[in-house]
Protein backbone atom coordinates (compact mmCIF):
# COMPACT_ATOMS: atom_id res chain seq x y z
CA UNK A 1 0.00 0.00 0.00
CA UNK A 2 0.95 3.72 -0.35
CA UNK A 3 4.03 4.92 1.83
CA UNK A 4 4.32 8.16 3.43
CA UNK A 5 6.98 10.05 3.45
CA UNK A 6 8.10 8.86 6.58
CA UNK A 7 8.46 5.40 4.82
CA UNK A 8 6.28 3.58 6.82
CA UNK A 9 3.35 2.03 5.25
CA UNK A 10 0.03 2.72 6.03
CA UNK A 11 -0.60 -1.16 6.78
CA UNK A 12 2.19 -0.43 9.91
CA UNK A 13 -0.27 2.76 10.61
CA UNK A 14 -3.46 1.09 10.86
CA UNK A 15 -1.86 -1.57 13.17
CA UNK A 16 -0.50 1.31 15.14
CA UNK A 17 -3.85 3.15 15.70
CA UNK A 18 -5.44 -0.27 16.48
CA UNK A 19 -2.34 -0.91 18.41
CA UNK A 20 -3.26 2.33 20.79
CA UNK A 21 -6.90 0.43 21.85
CA UNK A 22 -6.43 -2.05 25.12
CA UNK A 23 -8.81 -3.54 27.55
CA UNK A 24 -8.27 -0.31 29.92
CA UNK A 25 -8.62 2.18 26.97
CA UNK A 26 -11.53 1.38 25.31
CA UNK A 27 -12.32 4.79 24.15
CA UNK A 28 -9.69 7.96 22.73
CA UNK A 29 -9.91 10.82 21.10
CA UNK A 30 -8.78 10.78 17.55
CA UNK A 31 -6.01 13.26 18.70
CA UNK A 32 -4.71 10.88 21.57
CA UNK A 33 -4.54 8.13 19.02
CA UNK A 34 -2.49 10.07 16.75
CA UNK A 35 -0.10 10.91 19.70
CA UNK A 36 -0.22 7.13 20.94
CA UNK A 37 0.12 6.00 17.29
CA UNK A 38 2.94 8.28 16.99
CA UNK A 39 1.04 9.94 14.13
CA UNK A 40 0.97 13.71 12.87
CA UNK A 41 -2.38 14.76 13.87
CA UNK A 42 -3.94 15.77 10.35
CA UNK A 43 -2.99 11.93 9.46
CA UNK A 44 -4.42 10.76 12.41
CA UNK A 45 -7.39 12.69 12.10
CA UNK A 46 -7.82 11.39 8.35
CA UNK A 47 -7.18 7.83 9.04
CA UNK A 48 -10.07 8.02 11.81
CA UNK A 49 -12.19 9.42 9.63
CA UNK A 50 -11.85 7.11 7.12
CA UNK A 51 -12.19 4.47 8.96
CA UNK A 52 -15.21 5.34 11.14
CA UNK A 53 -16.90 5.78 7.71
CA UNK A 54 -15.86 2.10 7.01
CA UNK A 55 -17.13 0.74 10.16
CA UNK A 56 -13.78 -0.35 11.29
CA UNK A 57 -14.15 2.07 14.02
CA UNK A 58 -17.17 3.94 15.74
CA UNK A 59 -17.37 7.23 17.19
CA UNK A 60 -19.54 7.58 20.18
CA UNK A 61 -21.87 10.72 20.96
CA UNK A 62 -18.79 12.50 22.81
CA UNK A 63 -17.08 12.23 19.60
CA UNK A 64 -15.09 9.64 21.30
CA UNK A 65 -13.61 6.64 19.23
CA UNK A 66 -13.75 2.99 19.85
CA UNK A 67 -13.38 0.11 18.00
CA UNK A 68 -15.98 -0.75 15.62
CA UNK A 69 -18.56 -3.72 16.02
CA UNK A 70 -17.94 -3.84 12.05
CA UNK A 71 -14.16 -4.92 12.65
CA UNK A 72 -14.88 -7.21 15.60
CA UNK A 73 -17.43 -8.80 13.48
CA UNK A 74 -14.56 -9.09 10.39
CA UNK A 75 -12.16 -10.02 12.61
CA UNK A 76 -13.67 -12.80 14.24
CA UNK A 77 -16.20 -14.52 12.06
CA UNK A 78 -13.94 -16.58 9.85
CA UNK A 79 -11.06 -16.82 12.45
CA UNK A 80 -9.14 -19.61 14.08
CA UNK A 81 -9.47 -18.23 17.61
CA UNK A 82 -13.26 -18.64 17.01
CA UNK A 83 -13.12 -22.28 15.73
CA UNK A 84 -11.13 -22.96 18.56
CA UNK A 85 -13.00 -21.60 21.21
CA UNK A 86 -16.34 -22.68 19.81
CA UNK A 87 -14.82 -26.59 19.84
CA UNK A 88 -13.57 -26.23 23.30
CA UNK A 89 -16.43 -23.90 24.88
CA UNK A 90 -19.05 -27.00 25.73
CA UNK A 91 -16.06 -28.91 27.52
CA UNK A 92 -14.72 -25.63 29.42
CA UNK A 93 -17.71 -25.20 30.88
CA UNK A 94 -17.70 -28.92 32.59
CA UNK A 95 -14.77 -28.05 33.81
CA UNK A 96 -15.79 -24.72 35.04
CA UNK A 97 -19.01 -26.18 36.13
CA UNK A 98 -17.12 -28.85 38.45
CA UNK A 99 -14.46 -26.71 39.87
CA UNK A 100 -15.89 -23.16 40.24
CA UNK A 101 -13.01 -20.91 39.68
CA UNK A 102 -11.64 -19.54 36.54
CA UNK A 103 -11.24 -21.96 33.67
CA UNK A 104 -9.28 -20.80 30.49
CA UNK A 105 -8.05 -20.98 26.60
CA UNK A 106 -4.95 -19.86 25.81
CA UNK A 107 -2.55 -20.75 22.47
CA UNK A 108 0.83 -19.38 21.54
CA UNK A 109 0.98 -15.77 19.83
CA UNK A 110 4.34 -13.72 18.74
CA UNK A 111 6.08 -15.44 21.94
CA UNK A 112 3.40 -14.82 24.73
CA UNK A 113 0.13 -17.06 25.78
CA UNK A 114 -2.97 -15.46 24.22
CA UNK A 115 -6.22 -16.35 25.60
CA UNK A 116 -8.82 -17.06 23.62
CA UNK A 117 -11.45 -17.54 26.39
CA UNK A 118 -12.00 -17.25 30.20
CA UNK A 119 -14.89 -18.86 32.32
CA UNK A 120 -15.84 -17.37 35.71
CA UNK A 121 -18.02 -18.56 38.76
CA UNK A 122 -19.20 -15.21 40.63
CA UNK A 123 -17.95 -16.46 43.64
CA UNK A 124 -13.99 -17.59 41.74
CA UNK A 125 -10.80 -16.34 43.47
CA UNK A 126 -8.47 -13.76 41.79
CA UNK A 127 -7.38 -14.24 38.26
CA UNK A 128 -5.99 -11.42 35.63
CA UNK A 129 -6.15 -13.27 32.34
CA UNK A 130 -8.70 -11.44 30.70
CA UNK A 131 -10.34 -12.53 26.99
CA UNK A 132 -7.87 -11.57 24.37
CA UNK A 133 -5.20 -10.78 26.85
CA UNK A 134 -1.77 -12.15 27.19
CA UNK A 135 0.51 -13.30 30.10
CA UNK A 136 4.14 -14.26 29.79
CA UNK A 137 5.01 -17.35 28.73
CA UNK A 138 7.51 -18.31 31.55
CA UNK A 139 5.22 -17.19 34.12
CA UNK A 140 1.86 -18.38 33.75
CA UNK A 141 0.78 -22.27 33.69
CA UNK A 142 -0.28 -22.12 30.05
CA UNK A 143 2.80 -20.33 28.72
CA UNK A 144 4.77 -22.94 30.18
CA UNK A 145 3.11 -25.75 28.75
CA UNK A 146 3.16 -24.21 25.27
CA UNK A 147 6.53 -23.31 25.80
CA UNK A 148 7.37 -26.84 27.21
CA UNK A 149 5.84 -28.90 24.13
CA UNK A 150 6.96 -26.08 21.74
CA UNK A 151 9.53 -25.02 19.48
CA UNK A 152 13.15 -25.93 20.81
CA UNK A 153 14.23 -22.29 19.51
CA UNK A 154 11.42 -20.17 21.51
CA UNK A 155 12.54 -22.40 24.46
CA UNK A 156 16.35 -21.53 23.72
CA UNK A 157 15.03 -17.86 23.05
CA UNK A 158 12.94 -17.61 26.22
CA UNK A 159 15.94 -18.93 28.45
CA UNK A 160 18.55 -16.66 27.29
CA UNK A 161 16.11 -14.33 28.94
CA UNK A 162 15.29 -11.49 30.00
CA UNK A 163 12.98 -13.55 32.77
CA UNK A 164 11.07 -10.92 33.82
CA UNK A 165 8.98 -11.56 37.37
CA UNK A 166 5.90 -10.94 37.72
CA UNK A 167 5.85 -12.22 41.27
CA UNK A 168 8.54 -12.70 43.66
CA UNK A 169 7.60 -16.41 42.97
CA UNK A 170 8.40 -15.89 38.94
CA UNK A 171 11.05 -18.65 37.52
CA UNK A 172 13.92 -15.58 36.92
CA UNK A 173 16.68 -18.57 36.60
CA UNK A 174 17.33 -20.25 33.23
CA UNK A 175 18.39 -23.04 35.06
CA UNK A 176 15.54 -23.62 36.69
CA UNK A 177 13.52 -22.90 33.74
CA UNK A 178 15.19 -25.16 31.69
CA UNK A 179 14.26 -27.84 34.87
CA UNK A 180 10.74 -26.98 34.92
CA UNK A 181 10.25 -27.13 31.31
CA UNK A 182 11.74 -30.83 31.78
CA UNK A 183 9.34 -31.28 34.46
CA UNK A 184 6.67 -30.44 32.76
CA UNK A 185 7.00 -32.96 29.66
CA UNK A 186 7.33 -35.57 32.28
CA UNK A 187 4.49 -34.80 34.05
CA UNK A 188 2.30 -33.72 30.87
CA UNK A 189 0.81 -30.63 32.51
CA UNK A 190 2.02 -27.00 34.47
CA UNK A 191 1.74 -25.34 37.74
CA UNK A 192 2.39 -22.44 38.43
CA UNK A 193 1.70 -21.73 42.09
CA UNK A 194 2.42 -18.00 42.83
CA UNK A 195 4.34 -17.07 39.27
CA UNK A 196 1.51 -14.37 38.18
CA UNK A 197 -0.49 -13.63 41.42
CA UNK A 198 1.10 -15.09 44.85
CA UNK A 199 -2.41 -15.89 46.09
CA UNK A 200 -3.24 -17.91 42.81
CA UNK A 201 -2.47 -21.12 41.32
CA UNK A 202 -2.06 -21.71 37.33
CA UNK A 203 -2.27 -25.28 36.31
CA UNK A 204 -2.64 -26.43 32.79
CA UNK A 205 -2.33 -29.47 29.80
CA UNK A 206 -1.45 -29.75 26.50
CA UNK A 207 -4.61 -29.60 23.69
CA UNK A 208 -2.61 -31.90 20.66
CA UNK A 209 -3.79 -31.65 17.17
CA UNK A 210 -3.24 -34.89 14.84
CA UNK A 211 0.40 -34.88 14.53
CA UNK A 212 0.59 -35.12 18.56
CA UNK A 213 1.84 -31.01 18.05
CA UNK A 214 0.27 -28.50 21.23
CA UNK A 215 -2.29 -26.42 19.51
CA UNK A 216 -3.47 -24.85 22.52
CA UNK A 217 -3.07 -24.69 26.59
CA UNK A 218 -6.30 -25.68 28.85
CA UNK A 219 -5.75 -24.41 32.17
CA UNK A 220 -7.84 -23.16 35.30
CA UNK A 221 -6.94 -20.70 37.81
CA UNK A 222 -7.05 -21.79 41.84
CA UNK A 223 -6.94 -20.56 45.15
CA UNK A 224 -3.14 -21.00 46.25
CA UNK A 225 -3.78 -23.62 48.82
CA UNK A 226 -6.77 -25.41 46.77
CA UNK A 227 -5.39 -29.31 46.00
CA UNK A 228 -4.67 -29.39 42.17
CA UNK A 229 -5.37 -33.07 41.22
CA UNK A 230 -9.17 -32.77 40.75
CA UNK A 231 -8.37 -29.67 38.03
CA UNK A 232 -6.09 -31.43 36.61
CA UNK A 233 -8.01 -34.69 35.90
CA UNK A 234 -10.91 -32.45 34.50
CA UNK A 235 -8.22 -30.26 32.61
CA UNK A 236 -7.10 -33.24 31.30
CA UNK A 237 -10.36 -34.93 30.24
CA UNK A 238 -11.57 -31.99 28.83
CA UNK A 239 -8.43 -31.44 26.85
CA UNK A 240 -8.93 -35.28 24.76
CA UNK A 241 -12.54 -34.35 24.49
CA UNK A 242 -11.57 -30.98 22.40
CA UNK A 243 -9.03 -32.76 20.56
CA UNK A 244 -11.69 -35.42 19.33
CA UNK A 245 -14.63 -31.86 18.57
CA UNK A 246 -11.85 -30.62 16.56
CA UNK A 247 -11.34 -33.85 14.65
CA UNK A 248 -7.67 -34.18 16.11
CA UNK A 249 -8.38 -37.22 17.89
CA UNK A 250 -10.65 -40.03 17.80
CA UNK B 1 -5.68 7.63 3.19
CA UNK B 2 -4.26 7.20 -0.28
CA UNK B 3 -6.01 7.08 -2.80
CA UNK B 4 -5.48 4.26 -5.92
CA UNK B 5 -6.07 5.66 -9.13
CA UNK B 6 -9.57 4.31 -9.26
CA UNK B 7 -10.56 6.62 -6.41
CA UNK B 8 -10.72 3.94 -3.45
CA UNK B 9 -9.40 4.27 -0.66
CA UNK B 10 -6.87 2.37 1.13
CA UNK B 11 -9.52 1.78 4.06
CA UNK B 12 -11.76 0.80 1.41
CA UNK B 13 -9.65 -1.79 -0.42
CA UNK B 14 -8.62 -3.51 3.16
CA UNK B 15 -12.48 -2.96 4.15
CA UNK B 16 -13.15 -5.63 0.95
CA UNK B 17 -10.37 -7.61 1.94
CA UNK B 18 -11.43 -8.24 5.11
CA UNK B 19 -15.17 -8.98 3.73
CA UNK B 20 -14.05 -11.91 1.82
CA UNK B 21 -13.36 -13.93 4.82
CA UNK B 22 -16.47 -15.35 6.14
CA UNK B 23 -17.84 -18.05 8.76
CA UNK B 24 -17.70 -20.52 5.41
CA UNK B 25 -14.53 -19.08 3.65
CA UNK B 26 -11.66 -19.06 6.06
CA UNK B 27 -8.63 -19.67 4.20
CA UNK B 28 -8.19 -18.15 0.64
CA UNK B 29 -5.27 -17.56 -1.66
CA UNK B 30 -3.76 -13.85 -2.59
CA UNK B 31 -5.54 -14.53 -5.84
CA UNK B 32 -9.02 -15.97 -4.85
CA UNK B 33 -9.17 -12.19 -2.39
CA UNK B 34 -7.76 -10.10 -4.89
CA UNK B 35 -10.79 -11.56 -7.31
CA UNK B 36 -13.36 -11.56 -4.52
CA UNK B 37 -12.68 -8.09 -3.23
CA UNK B 38 -12.64 -6.43 -7.13
CA UNK B 39 -9.00 -5.87 -6.56
CA UNK B 40 -6.00 -5.77 -9.53
CA UNK B 41 -3.66 -9.26 -8.96
CA UNK B 42 -0.62 -6.99 -7.97
CA UNK B 43 -2.34 -4.76 -6.00
CA UNK B 44 -3.79 -7.78 -4.05
CA UNK B 45 -0.78 -9.52 -3.55
CA UNK B 46 1.15 -6.39 -2.69
CA UNK B 47 -1.66 -5.91 0.41
CA UNK B 48 -1.69 -9.81 1.30
CA UNK B 49 2.24 -9.60 1.74
CA UNK B 50 2.09 -6.27 3.66
CA UNK B 51 -0.94 -7.41 6.06
CA UNK B 52 0.69 -10.57 6.72
CA UNK B 53 3.80 -9.11 7.90
CA UNK B 54 1.95 -6.85 10.30
CA UNK B 55 0.22 -10.44 11.30
CA UNK B 56 -3.58 -8.85 10.76
CA UNK B 57 -3.45 -11.94 8.39
CA UNK B 58 -1.98 -15.01 8.40
CA UNK B 59 -0.23 -17.41 5.57
CA UNK B 60 -0.66 -21.06 6.26
CA UNK B 61 2.01 -23.97 5.50
CA UNK B 62 -0.05 -23.98 1.34
CA UNK B 63 0.85 -20.40 1.15
CA UNK B 64 -3.04 -19.73 2.08
CA UNK B 65 -4.53 -16.79 3.48
CA UNK B 66 -6.31 -16.54 7.05
CA UNK B 67 -7.57 -13.89 9.41
CA UNK B 68 -4.59 -13.13 11.39
CA UNK B 69 -4.47 -13.99 15.58
CA UNK B 70 -3.41 -10.56 15.62
CA UNK B 71 -6.14 -9.05 14.27
CA UNK B 72 -8.65 -10.83 16.41
CA UNK B 73 -6.49 -9.98 19.70
CA UNK B 74 -6.76 -6.19 18.49
CA UNK B 75 -10.08 -5.94 17.08
CA UNK B 76 -11.25 -8.05 20.76
CA UNK B 77 -9.70 -6.76 23.39
CA UNK B 78 -10.57 -3.22 24.05
CA UNK B 79 -14.17 -4.02 22.07
CA UNK B 80 -17.73 -3.45 23.19
CA UNK B 81 -18.93 -7.02 21.74
CA UNK B 82 -16.39 -7.96 24.42
CA UNK B 83 -17.47 -6.47 27.15
CA UNK B 84 -21.12 -7.09 26.45
CA UNK B 85 -20.74 -10.59 26.27
CA UNK B 86 -18.47 -11.10 29.16
CA UNK B 87 -21.00 -9.24 31.37
CA UNK B 88 -23.67 -11.21 29.65
CA UNK B 89 -21.95 -14.99 29.64
CA UNK B 90 -22.53 -15.94 33.03
CA UNK B 91 -26.72 -15.34 33.40
CA UNK B 92 -26.66 -16.82 29.41
CA UNK B 93 -25.28 -19.65 31.16
CA UNK B 94 -27.29 -19.74 33.89
CA UNK B 95 -30.17 -19.70 31.06
CA UNK B 96 -28.45 -22.35 29.01
CA UNK B 97 -28.15 -24.90 32.38
CA UNK B 98 -31.64 -24.73 32.93
CA UNK B 99 -33.34 -24.17 29.09
CA UNK B 100 -30.80 -26.97 27.38
CA UNK B 101 -31.40 -25.42 23.96
CA UNK B 102 -29.47 -22.73 22.39
CA UNK B 103 -28.82 -19.36 24.38
CA UNK B 104 -27.85 -15.86 22.44
CA UNK B 105 -26.72 -12.52 22.69
CA UNK B 106 -27.52 -9.89 19.70
CA UNK B 107 -27.19 -6.35 18.78
CA UNK B 108 -28.39 -4.56 16.18
CA UNK B 109 -25.71 -3.55 13.45
CA UNK B 110 -26.05 -1.84 10.14
CA UNK B 111 -29.56 -2.96 10.15
CA UNK B 112 -29.41 -6.57 11.22
CA UNK B 113 -29.25 -8.59 14.20
CA UNK B 114 -25.09 -9.34 15.29
CA UNK B 115 -24.84 -12.23 17.15
CA UNK B 116 -22.07 -11.92 19.77
CA UNK B 117 -22.47 -15.48 21.77
CA UNK B 118 -24.16 -18.16 21.14
CA UNK B 119 -24.56 -21.11 23.85
CA UNK B 120 -25.73 -24.93 22.76
CA UNK B 121 -25.97 -27.87 24.35
CA UNK B 122 -24.72 -30.80 23.00
CA UNK B 123 -28.38 -32.22 21.81
CA UNK B 124 -29.63 -28.90 21.58
CA UNK B 125 -32.04 -28.66 18.01
CA UNK B 126 -31.17 -27.18 14.65
CA UNK B 127 -29.87 -23.47 15.00
CA UNK B 128 -28.48 -21.76 12.50
CA UNK B 129 -27.38 -19.23 14.70
CA UNK B 130 -23.32 -18.40 14.60
CA UNK B 131 -21.29 -15.70 16.60
CA UNK B 132 -20.22 -12.86 14.93
CA UNK B 133 -22.94 -13.99 11.80
CA UNK B 134 -26.10 -11.98 11.25
CA UNK B 135 -29.76 -12.92 10.97
CA UNK B 136 -32.77 -10.70 9.13
CA UNK B 137 -34.29 -8.03 11.58
CA UNK B 138 -37.83 -8.70 10.37
CA UNK B 139 -37.40 -12.56 10.84
CA UNK B 140 -35.42 -13.13 13.85
CA UNK B 141 -36.59 -13.16 17.23
CA UNK B 142 -33.43 -11.00 18.76
CA UNK B 143 -34.17 -9.09 15.58
CA UNK B 144 -37.97 -8.45 16.04
CA UNK B 145 -36.76 -6.87 19.26
CA UNK B 146 -34.35 -4.74 18.22
CA UNK B 147 -36.60 -3.21 15.77
CA UNK B 148 -39.55 -2.88 17.72
CA UNK B 149 -37.79 -1.06 20.58
CA UNK B 150 -35.49 0.74 17.95
CA UNK B 151 -35.29 3.58 16.18
CA UNK B 152 -38.95 4.44 14.51
CA UNK B 153 -37.02 5.66 11.36
CA UNK B 154 -35.79 2.08 11.11
CA UNK B 155 -38.76 0.28 11.41
CA UNK B 156 -40.15 2.50 8.73
CA UNK B 157 -37.02 1.83 6.57
CA UNK B 158 -37.87 -2.31 6.99
CA UNK B 159 -41.34 -1.69 6.63
CA UNK B 160 -40.85 -0.15 3.32
CA UNK B 161 -39.41 -3.83 2.35
CA UNK B 162 -38.58 -5.53 0.57
CA UNK B 163 -39.52 -8.20 3.07
CA UNK B 164 -37.13 -11.00 1.97
CA UNK B 165 -39.19 -14.62 3.30
CA UNK B 166 -36.34 -17.29 5.02
CA UNK B 167 -39.05 -19.28 5.29
CA UNK B 168 -42.36 -19.62 3.88
CA UNK B 169 -43.69 -18.71 8.02
CA UNK B 170 -41.48 -15.53 7.67
CA UNK B 171 -43.34 -12.45 8.05
CA UNK B 172 -43.50 -10.86 4.61
CA UNK B 173 -46.81 -8.72 4.70
CA UNK B 174 -45.62 -5.07 6.19
CA UNK B 175 -49.07 -4.77 7.34
CA UNK B 176 -48.56 -7.49 9.59
CA UNK B 177 -45.45 -6.93 10.73
CA UNK B 178 -46.33 -3.40 12.03
CA UNK B 179 -48.96 -5.39 14.04
CA UNK B 180 -45.98 -8.14 14.89
CA UNK B 181 -43.63 -5.49 16.41
CA UNK B 182 -46.64 -3.38 18.68
CA UNK B 183 -47.45 -6.93 19.78
CA UNK B 184 -43.90 -7.38 20.91
CA UNK B 185 -43.56 -3.75 22.52
CA UNK B 186 -46.69 -4.58 24.59
CA UNK B 187 -45.66 -7.72 25.26
CA UNK B 188 -42.08 -7.18 26.15
CA UNK B 189 -40.42 -10.00 24.08
CA UNK B 190 -40.67 -11.60 20.51
CA UNK B 191 -41.47 -15.11 19.18
CA UNK B 192 -40.59 -16.07 16.32
CA UNK B 193 -42.24 -19.43 15.03
CA UNK B 194 -40.69 -21.20 12.44
CA UNK B 195 -39.59 -17.72 11.11
CA UNK B 196 -35.84 -19.16 10.77
CA UNK B 197 -36.48 -22.38 10.23
CA UNK B 198 -39.62 -23.75 10.38
CA UNK B 199 -38.49 -26.91 12.46
CA UNK B 200 -37.24 -23.82 15.16
CA UNK B 201 -38.84 -21.10 17.13
CA UNK B 202 -36.82 -18.15 18.65
CA UNK B 203 -37.71 -16.22 21.64
CA UNK B 204 -35.92 -12.80 23.07
CA UNK B 205 -36.46 -10.44 25.13
CA UNK B 206 -34.91 -6.96 25.42
CA UNK B 207 -31.84 -5.73 27.31
CA UNK B 208 -32.02 -2.11 28.37
CA UNK B 209 -29.42 0.68 29.54
CA UNK B 210 -29.73 2.68 32.08
CA UNK B 211 -31.93 5.55 29.84
CA UNK B 212 -34.34 2.20 28.60
CA UNK B 213 -32.82 1.87 25.31
CA UNK B 214 -32.41 -1.65 24.17
CA UNK B 215 -28.44 -2.01 23.84
CA UNK B 216 -28.91 -5.96 23.01
CA UNK B 217 -31.43 -9.22 22.64
CA UNK B 218 -31.14 -12.23 24.97
CA UNK B 219 -33.09 -15.17 23.02
CA UNK B 220 -33.20 -18.93 23.39
CA UNK B 221 -34.04 -21.05 20.20
CA UNK B 222 -36.15 -23.70 20.99
CA UNK B 223 -37.47 -26.93 18.83
CA UNK B 224 -40.89 -25.69 17.28
CA UNK B 225 -43.37 -27.90 19.47
CA UNK B 226 -41.08 -26.14 22.93
CA UNK B 227 -43.33 -24.39 25.20
CA UNK B 228 -42.51 -20.90 25.49
CA UNK B 229 -42.95 -19.84 28.77
CA UNK B 230 -39.89 -21.23 30.72
CA UNK B 231 -37.73 -19.78 28.36
CA UNK B 232 -39.15 -16.30 28.71
CA UNK B 233 -39.30 -16.42 32.41
CA UNK B 234 -35.51 -17.21 32.50
CA UNK B 235 -34.52 -14.81 29.80
CA UNK B 236 -36.57 -11.68 31.34
CA UNK B 237 -34.77 -12.87 34.69
CA UNK B 238 -31.37 -13.13 33.35
CA UNK B 239 -31.78 -9.73 30.64
CA UNK B 240 -32.55 -8.09 34.59
CA UNK B 241 -28.95 -10.12 35.86
CA UNK B 242 -27.29 -8.42 32.59
CA UNK B 243 -28.47 -4.52 33.24
CA UNK B 244 -27.27 -4.71 36.59
CA UNK B 245 -24.21 -6.21 35.86
CA UNK B 246 -23.32 -3.76 33.21
CA UNK B 247 -24.38 -0.96 35.52
CA UNK B 248 -27.26 0.05 33.84
CA UNK B 249 -29.85 -1.05 36.96
CA UNK B 250 -29.49 -1.16 40.60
Amino acid sequence: MANSPSGDSVTDRLLRVLETFTATRTVQTASEIGRRAGLPPSTAHRMVTELVEAGLLERDEDRRIRIGMRLWELATRSSHALRLRQAALPYMERVQGRIREHTQLAILEQGEALFLERLSSPNSGSNVTRVAGRLPIHASSSGLVLLAFGDRALQEQVLAGPLVPVTPETITDPAVLRRKLAEVRRLGHAIAPGFIETIATGVAVPVRDETDTVVAALSSVLPREAHVELALFELHAAARDIERALGYRR
